[in-house]
């Protein structure tokens, strides 16, 4: 490979991510601080900055750089082979969509979103369906011009989760559904936590305190509050994440925070000096969602992270929390009970949520089913797979926000990550002995490094599969989570 | 004009609001909210889209548009010809500074403020002056690429304040400082505000309930904290101010919530259908200042205003202020007493503060004066115009971060803003009988809405100086500034 070329590569990657990166910003400032009448013009500001950042990567194969590279890497190993074929892979992609293309995307999920969210408030599925039909289409050309060779929807899924097919998905979930649903029988009423208020103040410190005990670096980033929790990056010098809250039940913060944690624990390990490139990135999404997984899950919900953290939760709201035992806390934080709304289920349920969604947008995009159809698909899948009768749109099809933006193969990647969690942990149980020990004397470095190490620090030098291979020895599958769930939940006394 | 020409203009214009509206974002964050080393790469990611929009501005001329509009617009009074001869004007500006150029001076401030930050922390003068010598030598350099009649600085003065010239302001100043000096001789100690603490919480209510009352409008932008306050606009629909806050005086933030909330006013009064254009633009720095001033020192110090809002104040602090007086109080927002720091000086002594900063920056653009003479002059100018004795760099030159960031030419449009702000008021009075009684009521309305219909709505449709003479009649003078100190100062007891 000429060096040179490369530099001017590498170079060109950093400009297109200062860009990117200021667009992150005003994405964060919107769900986060923003008034409510900057929305129309934030929304065209950004459509604005998605087309020149069309423009301007499709432009790194002026005078043919891409083209020179091309022939250099075929199947190299380097860390530089690594960096183009990445960048090749979304060029490949990139300049088959044209920009009007990329624009009225845009335009369309910008007004689908805020129509969304009209309807849900409303619970008027009539009133969204259009704008859903008009994703749908687009998002169905999306896939034709993208090209595909047994569904369209593995154009879409690629985007989030690289090298997945649906047609793999499908046999993942199958499985995955037929063991978890007998599961969700098992369930009992889980204890009622004791009766708050519980002030969000206090609760901030306490989230605070676990953020930063899990390893979370506050010179390098935020915990604010939004309406929907998410953690977004800058670079890895700069990762922000959100929560939120109720006053009566402080875990509805506290889950949310440990999640996000891991999703920001991720973003801060990837190495700074490689931004720009593959090598300072996450691998797909459903990596990134084993991150937060597993700390929210496997760690956060377990009796030896709660030994630690149960006292200064009771410092915190000693009144409250007075007559609470460590038991009781154990059982209301891992009660499982089938319920209407995906982001508040348990991590036996939360499955189901989701493959219900991934079969229902398949079908869409492979044309199998219309929009119009969705609410009484939905709630009959509902039924099927949770035994629950949902009583309206607004706690059933309209409760979620990825279709209006466009966002179609994204669902899968929650589920994905459950299962890579799971086998990571597994594994990591086997390298460090004694794990949940460690975490009841508040020691969560070792598993915080051994996740940097394995994971974080190597960018996407491996494709999720390839990782997982590497650091588990074995390919993905749905065993190690299973196992997980049976353990925890056919054995567990939750009285 | 071909509409066809002027129509792709707009477009083009609105396309770079949208790039500098990101911009001031990502500006926005860097000062309220960024974690501490996020710092490196979003003064990087700053810089690029600096080089960036340089880029994108020139490039309006491709096809050569605007050479075409040029001729079609030579002295047109139409809001067409405004707009076009306001593109002109800057492009004719810009094309003269290579990119390298920009980029260089970017990076030397960038570079330059850090090192500041940290020589004020030191009270380290001689660490920050080559750094300042970088500056004042690129500046010159700005100011020769540009070109220029008479004074090197009037090529800097023009980006700030369109139209004014060094000479032009050394006889506004030398007027204004040979009036104001003797006033200064008048100070008496100022009563000393009720020991607090005056918790946070409240005061930013309060604040939040002042500059709603003045108009605000709080869907349309925030009020955050931030250690040097300031307003930004990302247009008409969001515009940011901050504060700060001390816990032992809350006049501390009140008057930088006034002065802060009269800019702010000034942004949400532009015409948000012309965004991108001048017709959507304030017309210079000096009279955005008059818009902070006005309110800050003219309204927001004046007995009819504090009649109304000393008593929320009361309620707010009921304890601390139980025995403290409207006219104690008036006295204590009143008093004048030369100080060391620009920023919490009086409403006397402030310009003074100025008209020494200004002399100073001429000498150096012209090159009189060398960086390291800087403090001795300082200090020498201090004992003349404020009769006070320096103590250190750090209450002296070391001060203000404006020379660090390249902001040369910008201080006398503080001053600027004081006279034209005393000239509109003084307009104002005529034009509304009994504005002080209306205060006392709580009505703010008839003088926002006159500021908003004489000044705000034009947006940069009149000059600085045909809108002081369209508004007041008079060309700008310090008249009516002196006369309103001097009636103020002369006259009230303040026992």
């Amino acid at each position: 490979m000429k060096n040179a070329d490369y530099g001017k590569l590498v170079d060109k990657l950093i400009e297109l991510n200062y860009l990117g990166s200021a667009m992150s910003v005003l994405h964060w400032d919107q769900e986060v601080y923003m008034p409510e009448k900057g929305s129309a013009m934030r929304a065209k500001t950004l459509g604005y900055m998605s087309g020149l950042l069309h423009d301007m990567f499709l432009s790194i194969n002026d005078k043919r750089l891409l083209d020179r590279l091309r022939k250099t890497v075929a199947k190299g190993k380097t860390a530089e082979a690594i960096v183009v074929r990445d960048v090749l892979r979304a060029y490949d992609r990139e300049k088959k969509l044209p920009k009007k293309f990329v624009e009225e995307m845009s335009i369309v999920c910008s007004e689908a979103q805020t129509v969304w969210a009209k309807a849900r408030e409303q619970d008027n599925f009539a009133l969204f369906a259009p704008h859903l039909k008009s994703i749908v289409a687009l998002k169905r050309k999306e896939a034709k011009l993208v090209g595909y060779t047994q569904s369209p929807y593995d154009a879409l899924l690629d985007v989030y989760e690289p090298g997945m097919t649906s047609d793999r998905l499908t046999k993942l979930f199958d499985e995955l559904k037929a063991r978890i649903i007998p599961l969700v029988q098992h369930h009992r009423k889980a204890p009622t936590l004791p009766k708050g208020p519980y002030a969000i103040e206090d609760q901030r410190t306490f989230n605070a305190f676990v953020a930063k005990s899990m390893g979370f670096d506050f010179d390098r980033g935020r915990l604010d509050i939004s309406s929907h929790p998410f953690t977004i990056h800058f670079h890895p010098e700069d990762v922000r994440m959100t929560t939120r809250y109720r006053e009566e039940d402080p875990m509805y913060s506290v889950g949310s925070t440990i999640h996000e944690t891991g999703h920001a624990l991720y973003e801060q390990g990837l190495p700074a000096e490689h931004f720009g490139t593959a090598l300072s990135e996450s691998v797909s999404l459903g990596i990134h969602e084993s991150q937060s997984r597993v700390w929210e899950n496997m760690i956060g919900k377990s009796k030896g992270f709660w030994t630690y953290f149960f006292p200064h939760l009771k410092t915190t709201f000693p009144k409250q929390l007075k007559n609470f035992t460590l038991d009781q806390f154990l059982a209301y934080v891992n009660h499982v009970a089938p319920s209407f709304i995906r982001t508040e289920a348990d991590e036996v349920t939360y499955n189901l949520h989701v493959i219900l969604r991934f079969e229902i947008e398949k079908d869409l995009i492979e044309g199998k089913i219309d929009v119009d159809e969705l609410p009484a698909i939905w709630n009959a899948k509902m039924k099927a797979y949770l035994g629950v009768d949902v009583p309206n749109n607004k706690l059933g099809v309209l409760q979620d926000v990825h279709w209006s933006g466009g966002m179609i193969g994204y669902f899968p990647t929650y589920v994905l990550g459950n299962m890579y969690a799971a086998q990571f942990y597994e594994q990591a149980q086997k390298d460090i002995r004694g794990l949940e020990k460690q975490y009841a004397q508040g020691k969560l470095a070792p598993i915080r490094e051994w996740l940097r190490e394995n994971i974080h620090v190597h960018g996407k030098r491996y494709s999720a599969e390839d990782l997982v291979k590497k650091v588990t020895g074995k390919k993905l599958s749905a065993d190690a989570f299973v196992h997980y769930l049976e353990n925890k939940y056919k054995t567990t006394s939750r009285s």
